[in-house]
């Protein structure tokens, strides 16, 4: 099953999308959805009219996530290939909500930075509250999956050792087209990120070093995760920070990121301000 | 003027701290109240009872705040007598709002941490939204000043070189007592953590590198600061991470933290699980 957050002229509504159509669920969101314990009946439901829905209708499928935790280095391959050790423990960090645009809303380039990059992930939805939860819990809390890419600031990322301000600009991290709930993604689904067609990035979800289980375990050892909650694992090879000489978002382009079997996002790349919102 | 958030039968209500007595400005917390523009007017005004008030009815003065930013490295004089250079840049990390505790809560240290640390920390309280604020806007976008003692799992915080996972541990960050109004905090005002009645951290925040206007300047870059957001602005030297041998929280002890003007966060520290909620 496929649900997905769709702006409307009467604020956001939830959607099942079936065949490319988008069976309206409702007034909320797919985060308010998430915080009823019988979501998946709610959601199954046979609802009402069809929507009728541009791409830039949709928000993100989560608008307002009481957190989002970010992980750093996770694809085996890509570590490995950096002629890193694998780490024993997942690296964390956070963004702020306001940094989440829309699955085709524009993603505008900052005149403060020069350095914009690209980072395709895989997206655990949590759907239940957990804490210290064994693997077992942990799986069983999976609501589902969506994309991210976790476009990065790199100068600001790195001026200091702490990653978080090149992490959390304000509307700058496409999130959707839609959550997939949990038994529908293939344990190998592949993750790609292209710009005007040209691919950057290309791997598969079987090659992540801490699994969505794993990382809801680890989490929740430290603090509760709620429903609505977002976990981001992190990205593989082709960054363009890694390039030499390195590329960043440029005006014009197109960024273009999927997971097989969720979606694809698909971000008009503009240097001058323009108006986005989640 | 001093504003507080209660903990009642009937839930949170918020309260303007007189003499020590709590005059009674309606239902809510001090959060929802800077959500208004006229919150100085309201704030002021007559109110209605006085609240009986015992320490543990204080909830964190700012129970949900929408973001909470944490500066690194951040006091002058400890940053030179560590035989560093002065950063360019201030450090950013995030906390969730799960981690918050009131002034007077127990703080329960988790069975998978034996090393838990104090951090004194002087909080800067948004009071209006701001993007790209220059100094100026900085300074009137600041509505208060509260306390907060950073609380940090410093085993987990070094795990890998991002701190999240030391610093956001469930109900283990006291805030409060209560938000001090931005025109009544002295520049000099003494900042201090004591255990037990020892003197461990004692400064003062005239020794601020990057100050509260410089901060909200700062981060508003690059993303919108909302009412009710947080920042807490670094600590200075004394932490137990620094002791040799270094020393940590202990089951039994009472951590006090103070910043001059504002109050006193007391909070029993306790091995053994307890009951603590916002």
């Amino acid at each position: 099953m496929k649900l997905a957050t769709v702006r409307t002229a009467d604020g956001l509504r939830t959607a099942r999308v079936e065949d490319g159509q988008y069976v309206d669920l409702g007034p909320g969101d797919v985060g308010s959805l998430l915080a009823h314990d019988d979501w998946r009946t709610r959601a199954a439901a046979t609802g009402g009219a069809t929507l009728a829905v541009e791409p830039t209708d949709l928000a993100p499928v989560i608008p307002h996530p009481g957190k989002i935790v970010c992980v750093g280095l996770n694809y085996r391959t890509h570590i490995t290939e950096m002629g890193r050790d694998l780490p024993e423990h997942p690296t964390l960090f956070a963004k702020f909500t306001e940094t989440l645009i829309g699955p085709y809303d524009t993603l505008t380039l900052p005149p403060e930075s020069p350095t914009v990059d690209w980072e395709a992930e895989l997206v655990v939805v949590v759907g239940k509250r957990v804490r210290r939860a064994d693997r077992a819990t942990a799986e069983a809390a999976i609501a589902g999956y969506t994309v991210m890419n976790d476009v990065s600031m790199r100068d600001w990322q790195f001026r200091t050792k702490e990653w978080l301000q090149g992490k959390t600009w304000e509307a700058s991290t496409p999130l959707g087209p839609c959550l997939l709930t949990a038994d529908e993604l293939a344990h190998d689904a592949a993750i790609s990120c292209e710009i005007d067609g040209e691919s950057l990035q290309k791997s598969t979800i079987a090659d992540l070093l801490f699994d969505a289980a794993d990382l809801v375990s680890y989490i929740s050892t430290m603090i509760t995760l709620n429903p609505g909650d977002l976990i981001a694992t992190g990205t593989t090879g082709g960054v363009g920070h890694a390039h030499k000489p390195p590329r960043y978002l440029q005006d014009g382009q197109t960024l273009v990121t999927t997971v097989e079997g969720i979606g694809t996002l698909s971000n008009p790349v503009r240097r001058a301000p323009e108006s986005t919102s989640a």
